[in-house]
């Protein structure tokens, strides 16, 4: 049956009726969070012109894009000039830069689209996969960045996560870390691109690497030890945990002024201290801000976190689960993206969440809601014989009418088989309209679970109906 | 401030909020009226192998369909290996040869997503647009028929259209028709792209084009009679539209016996017999089925009514409204399109609704409930100093686990900013926490219609703005 010819294309999915409804569950939840702190919604199109989303991206970027034909006469010269969306980022920034004089001043924004990428395929990475985001532009307020974090967390509560960690970092901080272990600027991206490895690889492995990439062994001792994260600081007997509160938020703080007293001694290098200390009051004010949001509990300042994406200019933040690799989503603030296509800068907050993640954590935890694998619709008429169908077309737009789902049998078959059919679809009841039935002017309706049949008059089918499911 | 390099791609449109309520409202209504027949969501990707595509919509298709560049070492070749979806039909019928052992006997299906077509731009023809697509799957009973042009009559019903018409004919009726006026088989599909112009380039323009295409003047003349509508043939004086009924469906069955007698003379042809009064039957029982509907009153037979698809074998139908060019939907049968991915024919029927076409429409005629362009948030909190952000915060938390939607201004403005910043945004109200307030428990919400503010205790803040939104 499965041949080649009818799979979909490599890396890409079709979505049956149930997977569209898990799909549709999950979107519905994060909109409606979303709508509630007065995000709105944006759309743009699957395409843009390729000069829009080269060089955005990196190198390797820019490699997975997918790339659209010229057309017609032009086709022939093998050129594109047009593209899939790689991202919802870039595309925003077009559209503020296009759109500026009729947006808000403070445009909060959220975006749920497929994006393309032309990854391998793995376990839950795929070619076609839905974003989630939201942001804001317009303000350098943490605020922002509380707002955000908090409407993420209130997502995935909402679709009853609890044991998610936001992990937050800022950009400035991490290069204030490795300006002051010596680490030269040039080699800054690709050293961080490195630590960020440090779960997946160990220290050793992020040694390695870096002294590949030519950073002298004292410098990567350092940045290591200024960059680790609480876990490996306590593994590695450099950190207490128990010198920290257990209060979560007042343990960030804490992890905060303790990577401040880490720039004490370079006290001679006010520069270098005025970037790491306003970073660092920028998380402490994130911190503060989100106290009493659902998000509290869950943020976990981590030094170590470097998140790939060129463009981020200050806080990054990143959602893990303990049972997934990679992360459920992340964002992060970028200053300088809108400006790229408007010449002037827009300052720019945002959050994205990975709708197949959640989905695939979500299925293999089975969190979904019972009610979303039921049936197709609330009961299905039958068709007692060729001159009844009209009979039973009227009766299935009556209650069509009165608000229910109601599927039709399209063809005179033998009762059993159209009964077994409804069964097979768990649809609860079918309705009979035989010559007895039409004559008295009533309705025959069969329980198809508990196998009970009863008569009743065709105006009461409905409540009838009504009263039955509950 | 617009720009090339800002703008969408050619042919594509970006959708800021009010444009994204309006498409979702639209898209809501047609699928829940899609969901009360038990027809059920599919998605597909927008990608398609372009083998799947290729072929599948004639030669002037296949020169619109956006082709993907192969990637990496194989992108130098300028070759093509995937595809943009260019309809919702073609990639069903793969999904039903692929899943056959999983989908229901009868699958009915809708599905509501963009479609891409490298077209000439013009006003409301689009090179992204949405398609809501509702088609059946596994049987050849008219009662299909019925059921989808019910439920495309009851959606547009629902978005409160009342002067569409629904015209329908049948392309083996045509077929018949054809024949009967001595066209050869090799010129009649040519011959019925021509006749479909009827409309647009009158009788003298259409017998022009089949002159050109080498049908003999004779043939021309005998097509036309039989297959012009019942609005040309009553100007024309050939038919007398007063013989027939005023009621809808009557006419319509009057109209089906009225061509049934143009083969009458030609008995000594059994087989064209057959034929034509196998269809007429067919579209009888459309009419039959569908009088208690609300279709009932929009349907009309229209024998010229042709479709551009090469793909349909049985009913074709249209949907139309007085002042748009073209059509609003539009679909019909195609029993062997399956049979092109599965090696075995399923019959399938079905109907597509363009959605930028009924925006369009509705847009002109301002068919929008008034409710949709209403604010992006119930009220904004402001922010009073800079002390009091997580005052502020804290507020805007409760309220949103209120269920309120609850915009809040990022940063600590002067207040009379702040007030007009939510005023530009239709937002009714604002709500100050000021040092008085704080100290008092209370927050003042300030109703920027009416300009009265008052001061309410703050656990009473959500059923306070709740009261007077009413």
């Amino acid at each position: 049956m499965s041949s080649a010819k009818t799979q979909p294309a490599r890396g890409m999915r079709d979505f049956l009726p149930a997977d569209v409804r898990k799909r549709e569950y999950v979107i519905g939840v994060i909109k409606s969070v979303y709508e509630r702190y007065g995000f709105e919604p944006l759309e743009t199109p699957a395409v843009e012109n390729i000069e829009t989303l080269m060089g955005k991206y990196g190198e390797e970027g820019n490699q997975l894009i997918f790339k659209i034909l010229k057309r017609g006469e032009h086709e022939k010269s093998g050129e594109a000039d047009l593209a899939l969306r790689y991202d919802l980022t870039v595309p925003l920034a077009r559209v503020v830069a296009q759109y500026q004089n009729e947006l808000p001043k403070f445009f909060k924004r959220y975006q749920i689209q497929p994006v393309w990428r032309a990854d391998r395929p793995a376990r839950g990475r795929f070619r076609e996969f839905y974003q989630c985001d939201v942001d804001v532009l317009g303000s350098k307020s943490m605020v922002v960045e509380a707002e955000l974090i908090a409407a993420a967390s209130d997502a995935l509560v909402a679709l009853r996560f609890k044991d998610f960690t936001i992990r937050l970092n800022h950009r400035e901080l991490m290069d204030a870390h490795m300006s002051a272990s010596m680490i030269e600027k040039g080699r800054r991206a690709a050293a961080l691109v490195t630590l960020d490895k440090l779960d997946k690889i160990g220290i050793d492995g992020v040694k390695l690497e870096l002294a590949a990439q030519g950073i002298p062994e004292r410098s990567a001792e350092t940045i290591l030890y200024r960059m680790m994260n609480r876990t490996f600081l306590a593994q590695t007997g450099r950190l207490d945990l128990h010198q920290f509160s257990t209060d979560r938020p007042e343990a960030n703080l804490q992890m905060l002024n303790f990577q401040y007293t880490s720039f004490k001694g370079l006290r001679s290098d006010p520069e270098l201290e005025t970037a790491a200390s306003d970073s660092i009051e920028a998380l402490k004010k994130i911190v503060q801000f989100t106290k009493d949001t659902s998000a509290s509990g869950h943020i976990e300042i981590d030094p170590s976190l470097a998140r790939g994406l060129s463009y981020y200019t200050g806080t990054i933040m990143e959602i893990n689960v303990p049972d997934l690799p990679g992360s459920l989503g992340g964002g992060g603030r970028y200053d300088n993206l809108v400006g790229m296509f408007l010449g002037k800068d827009v300052p720019a907050c945002g959050f994205s969440l990975g709708l197949e993640r959640i989905i695939v954590v979500m299925s293999e935890r089975t969190m979904f809601p019972a009610e979303l694998v039921s049936s197709p619709a609330d009961m299905m008429v039958t068709i007692w014989n060729e001159d009844s169908v009209g009979e039973s077309l009227a009766l299935a737009t009556e209650l069509r009418s009165a608000g229910l789902r109601v599927d039709l049998y399209p063809e005179p078959d033998k009762m059993g088989k159209q009964f077994k059919y409804a069964s097979s679809r768990n649809i609860p009841f079918v309705l009979i309209v035989g010559d007895d039935e039409r004559e008295r002017g009533e309705v025959a309706i069969k329980d198809l679970k508990s196998g009970e049949q009863r008569s009743v008059r065709r105006a009461a089918v409905a409540s009838a109906i009504r009263t039955g499911k509950n």
